[in-house]
């Protein structure tokens, strides 16, 4: 060890300070470095074998329901983005722009993309013709580019990976499910593969999408009870169609315009998966986007042996897990401490006496709980560990997310639970956004977090202003 | 039919006009759409389907070849960018320049990534350390811009899809090695995956890679005898390092500078694959990347039970195979051009008669055998028959290149040969630029395309200048 620099270095406890906290787990876990360019992330091979883990499994989500995948430019003419008009004022003031191709300066500026209406509408004008040329259902991965002011890493970056569908119907109804089917893709896919709950809901006009009629949010609990807007998806009804002149031959024979939708999820969610699961030793990381699920540590590893049958154990649990083999000179209390920083799900450890016993030491991330597994029942009781890690995670999360949920039926009841629980709160709501500014304004940043897909009703009237309501909110700060 | 306005257009001849043919197949085939923003291209379900197979492929070799991938931001500081000399003088006149975030005008200009060098070094600086952390073996996946005067589809476009190898090593002797090994990695990709032959060996001088010291190549040739440049790789020796000030303690307790590597394919590989396998019907895409390997075309689908058992087989292909089912309303004869103009390997024919008799009719694409085989024996008899077209299409492939590569022992010689017959002409080199410039000159733009691993003596002296021989090189046009 005497040569050896590294060391596990404590990380500041997430009750003390949760984002310094959440600041020490991107560096110490090796998730992400700082870039010269502001606000712009390197994503290391850790972090990134983490969202390579999140794309392989959302990939498959959105072929199975019919998906395809495609690629559009990343540069937007600035008569493009300011074709529909309330798309452009939303994402103008965060557009960058080039002004200089090679030695010239470029006749157009162009935006590298924020987003990608425009650039798909404009292909859509091209290819649809008939109803029979719908749907079109695309999906784009990519980055994308919003200046930002203050940045953190995964939460909030001037540059972001992404994926964005963008699809076309004949009909208003069908535009609608494909929403709705998308936001239920999102929320299967955060509780199956990311053990993590939500709420999700209807955005209020005022938090909806620059040029939709419509946005759904999923809308995850991060441990101190901050919410984090996890995934969106639009209706837009036909106003890019209109301004983008895409029509459609109906079955009718006459002119129509499509009804269009956009959803996407993004490099954030490796932020939820941090602020949802970790602990004050670093990670937790959900088994089914583990780079590495298993972490071999052979212990005594001079003795005669216990390599050799490290190295075999991991040969055979390769073939059906994510597995690392750490047969570095450090020790094992060194590696017990930087598999635990990094979240690996299970800890293996193997001795000679382990070894003389047909057996190994299985130890849980989530609980620590150590668990002494035959060799020859290796394969099915991992399997089966890891299904039990990501149930326990999931509802870990789900405790929190109840324990931090709140009613609000007054004023006062509401800006207090505001002031000392932070989490989410019910409330009920008249449907005016002067009362969603009022409060955001009075709460320090307390703003609509969505209207449920099932309300409660626990008054008849607006929790701020007093008028009838018409809808239950779920109230929250974000990041 | 009526109501259908699609039709299967004919293509332009592909030895009548080799640039409209190509042009053609991508638009027909759906491939790719031109943008608003000139070079740049919109890439198509059907043609990010081939990148998919592509990236899926490449990936698993470059994981078993010990490399882990990363994501670097898509902009480059100037002042990072002007680190190394060669670099910035190579990529300066081709960048697009971000000069506006937000609504401020930037205090330094950002250029939009041409190719990731400098901010690998950028990282590697701080992270790298001690010999311990060397090799470093990264890889990433993503788009870069290069402002393009001419541009066409996949083969030259200002922006384009490309894997960019980084890496950083010890010694001399390993980077070096690294450089050669990942040339295997392209060539066994081409040959196993792509079905494609190619020349490999060293660029010369003239022609190497912007900082590097010694630049590596894959140069298959197309079926009009005119090479691309399909892949490098770049030993850059300690310059960067050196730019960079990236050193780590050696074993000798001594701070070196570490050996660098680069290499990258991109998405011109799909301009290839129709270039070199393509013809006058349309793309014959290798079986191992085309994204539809068996077209199922139901005939007489009116008839009782036709649907239904097209289905049935299709359900059980798909288990093994990328199969489409076909039972739309156009007939059958538009959908056989349709699948030729895709290029999928396959076309399974099943009609009343063939169910009778248990059995369908396969269609080759590349020879347009028709082959019946018995339901009971249909997934054997395909995975053969896609390893039979895979290698007759090889062999096709280097027939091509071999009746297209000539030899040139006098000037006179060689000028015949590069105005008469377009291809390869080996011919022997004394080493100076001055003859690869006039030669490029005298004939229209032929160029060295490499000095290869195995070199012919054809004599002894330079085919120009008639000084001693160095090399024999390999020359062409390019794309």
């Amino acid at each position: 060890m005497a040569d050896n620099k590294k060391m596990v270095e404590a990380i500041t406890s997430r009750d003390e300070d949760f984002a310094k906290w959440y600041t020490d787990i991107v560096k110490k876990a090796e998730l992400v470095d700082y870039s010269g360019v502001k606000g712009c992330m390197v994503i290391r091979p850790y972090g990134y074998a983490i969202w390579e883990n999140i794309q392989r499994d959302l990939d498959r989500r959105f072929k199975e329901t019919g998906h395809e995948n495609v690629y559009m430019p990343m540069f937007i003419p600035e008569s493009l983005l300011q074709k529909e008009k309330d798309h452009v004022e939303g994402f103008a003031p965060e557009c960058a722009w080039v002004t200089v191709g090679g030695s010239e300066k470029l006749t157009e500026r162009l935006c590298v993309r924020p987003t990608s209406e425009t650039l798909f509408c404009e292909h859509y004008a091209k290819i649809i013709n008939t109803y029979r040329d719908l749907p079109k259902l695309y999906n784009q991965w990519c980055s994308v580019v919003r200046w930002e002011k203050t940045t953190r890493p995964f939460l909030r970056t001037s540059e972001f990976l992404w994926q964005e569908g963008h699809t076309m119907h004949e009909t208003q109804e069908e535009a609608e499910a494909e929403t709705l089917q998308m936001l239920r893709v999102y929320e299967d896919f955060y509780r199956e593969t990311l053990a993590i709950p939500a709420v999700v809901g209807r955005k209020t006009e005022k938090e909806k999408f620059a040029g939709a009629e419509a946005t759904y949010t999923i809308e995850p609990m991060m441990h101190n009870g901050v919410a984090l807007q996890g995934g969106t998806t639009h209706y837009f009804g036909t106003g890019f169609a209109e301004s983008f002149g895409i029509t459609y031959q109906g079955r009718d024979n006459k002119l129509h315009f499509p009804h269009q939708t956009s959803w996407g999820v993004s490099t954030r969610m490796i932020g939820a998966i941090i602020m949802v699961h970790g602990d004050d030793d670093g990670l937790i990381l959900p088994p089914r986007v583990a780079p590495v699920q298993v972490a071999i540590v052979p212990i005594a590893m001079h003795k005669a042996g216990v390599l050799d049958k490290a190295q075999e154990v991991a040969d055979s649990l390769k073939k059906q897990f994510r597995v690392k083999l750490d047969a570095s000179d450090n020790s094992p209390g060194w590696k017990f401490s930087q598999y635990e920083m990094q979240g690996v799900p299970l800890r293996l450890e193997l001795g000679p006496k382990d070894i003389e016993n047909n057996q190994c030491v299985l130890v849980r991330r989530d609980t620590r709980e150590k668990i002494f597994v035959s060799l020859d029942n290796l394969e099915a009781e991992i399997t089966k560990l890891l299904d039990v890690i990501h149930d326990a995670m999931y509802n870990r999360a789900l405790e929190n997310m109840k324990a931090k949920t709140f009613e609000a039926r007054t004023y006062d009841e509401f800006l207090t639970t505001a002031k000392e629980t932070p989490g989410f709160i019910k409330a009920m709501w008249c449907g005016c956004t002067e009362c969603e500014e009022k409060i955001k304004e009075e709460t320090g940043g307390v703003k609509s977090r969505c209207i449920p897909f099932e309300e409660e009703n626990l008054s008849d009237v607006c929790v701020c202003c007093g008028k009838p309501a018409k809808h239950m909110v779920y109230w929250g700060k974000q990041y």
